[in-house]
C-alpha cells in the first residue's frame, strides 16, 4: 500500500536576502533530504537570493510609475489587457500577469522580479547539493500562475533541472489496442501543483520535498526548452479583443502593427 | 516531519462497465480508504459506470463522421479550430480539445464521453460512500486538459464534492503588511494535478487517494459553479485566428455571426 509518495514541507527558512545560499539554507531546514527527492522551491526566494529585487517608493503614483517601469522591461510583447489586468509574455516566454513582477512576502520598498533563468537557478541549486553536500535531487523553481478559461490559480514550474518535464505517452498503445497518439504530460507542472498544496501563502514554507516518485536524474532539458510555446505555436497568442482589433484594423488597412 | 500528505494509487479496480457500482470497486480495491481521505477518480470510469459511451464503427469515414456529430452534440460552441484540433466549450462550461470525447482506454467500437453533471457525480459517490461505507471523503472527478501557452498536459478537477475548490487568500497580509488581494488557488485542480503523477495512462490505476491534507468535507459548492469562467468574464474567449476573422468581418459590415 505504501507504494504512492509524499509531499513534505520544509519549515524554518525564514527570510531570504540576496547573496544567500539557497542550498545550505534548504539542507539545515531539511536535513532528512535524500537522494531522489525532488525539491519544489518557489521562485520568490530563487530571486531573491539571486537579487532580482527592484527599489520601489513604498506608495503614491511615483510606485505605481515605477512598477510600469519595470513591467515594461520585464515584458515581450503584451498579450491582452483588461482594467489594470495585464497579461504579458516575458522574455523567457512565460504568459503571465504583470510578468511574474509580485509585491507580496516582500519589503513595501521592493518588488520581486522572476529569476532571470529560472533553468539555469534549478541546475545551479543542483549542481551545489550534488558537489557540495553529496545530494542528488531534482530540483523545480515553481511560480502560481493564472490561466484561461478557468479560475483560480495554480503552481506550475518556471525551471527545471534532473527530471524530465513532459512524460510522452505518444506511440504507446492502451491495453485495448487504441493508439495514445497526443497524449504529453506537464510532469514537472503538476509536480509544482502538487508541492503548492503544503506551501501556501502566508505559512512561509517555500520549500517542499516530493518523496518516492521514480525520476530520472540524468540530464533533461529544462522547462523553457520543452514546455513554453511560442506565439506561432499557440492557438491563443492573443486576447480576443486584442485579436478583433487586430483583423478590424487589417480589413481597414489601417497599417498600424 | 511526517506533516506533509501521501497520494496513494488504488490499484485493482480492473474494468468498468456501465451499471457498475464505483462505492464497492473502490472499496474493494481500498478497504484502507478512511475518514479524511481525499478521492480522485479518474473521469473516464465515472462515465464507464454511468453509460457515457456511444458507439461507433471501429475504423474508416464512418468512424470518422460518428465521431463528427458527437462532437457536435457535445458543444455549447466552438472556441478554436486548426487542422484537426478543435476546441470547444462543453454544455458544462469546460474549454476543452474534442469537448473531452476520448477514445482510449475504452473497446475500439465505443467513444467515452465526459459525465454529464461531474459535480453531481462527485456527489453522488461521496453520498454512497458515507450511507453505505460509512467513510467520510471528498471526491475530485478529474480529467486531463491542455492549456494554451506551454506544452503538455495536467489533469484537473471536473466535479468534485466535500471539498472547497478553491482557497481563497483575498484580504489576508503578509508578514510585511502586503495586502494578497488576488490570489485564488484552484486547490482542486492542484489535487487531480498530484493524483495524475500516481495514475499514468496505461497502468490502469484510475483512482488515488491524498491522505494528510486538512480539508472541509462541510457542503461546498461543486467544481462548475465555482471554477468555470464565462466566455463573457475571459480574455481567452476565443481563438486568435477566429476573433481576428471577427474582428474583419465586424469592420467590413459582413452580418454573419
Amino acid at each position: 500500500m505504501i507504494d504512492g509518495y509524499s509531499v513534505l514541507p520544509v519549515r524554518g527558512i525564514g527570510e531570504v536576502r540576496p547573496g544567500d545560499d539557497l542550498a545550505r539554507l534548504i539542507t539545515d531546514a531539511a536535513p532528512w533530504l535524500r537522494d531522489g527527492d525532488i525539491l519544489v522551491v518557489t521562485s520568490k526566494i530563487v530571486s531573491k537570493a539571486e537579487g532580482q529585487l527592484a527599489d520601489v517608493p513604498v506608495a503614491g503614483p511615483e510606485r505605481e510609475a515605477a512598477r510600469e517601469d519595470l513591467l515594461r522591461s520585464e515584458t515581450a510583447r503584451v498579450v491582452a489587457t483588461r482594467g489594470h489586468t495585464r497579461i504579458v509574455q516575458t522574455h523567457h516566454g512565460f504568459v503571465m500577469a504583470s510578468a511574474g513582477i509580485d509585491n507580496s512576502n516582500v519589503d513595501r520598498s521592493q518588488l520581486v522580479l522572476l529569476p532571470k533563468d529560472p533553468d539555469r537557478s534549478a541546475a545551479d541549486l543542483r549542481a551545489t547539493l550534488r558537489e557540495r553536500h553529496g545530494l542528488d535531487v531534482a530540483v523545480i523553481v515553481s511560480d502560481t500562475m493564472g490561466r484561461p478559461w478557468r479560475n483560480g490559480l495554480t503552481d506550475v514550474a518556471l525551471g527545471s533541472a534532473g527530471i524530465a518535464p513532459l512524460r510522452d505517452h505518444r506511440g504507446e498503445t492502451d491495453p485495448h489496442g487504441n493508439d495514445l497518439q497526443i497524449t504529453q504530460i506537464a510532469v514537472v507542472d503538476e509536480l509544482a501543483a502538487a508541492a503548492e498544496l503544503v506551501k501556501g501563502k502566508i505559512d512561509q514554507v517555500p520549500v517542499a520535498v516530493i518523496r518516492g516518485l521514480i525520476q530520472t536524474t540524468e540530464e533533461a532539458p529544462g522547462v523553457v526548452p520543452t514546455l513554453v510555446r511560442t506565439a506561432e505555436q499557440d492557438l491563443f497568442s492573443l486576447g480576443t479583443e486584442e485579436a478583433k482589433e487586430q483583423g478590424r484594423r487589417e480589413r481597414s488597412g489601417d497599417p498600424r502593427p
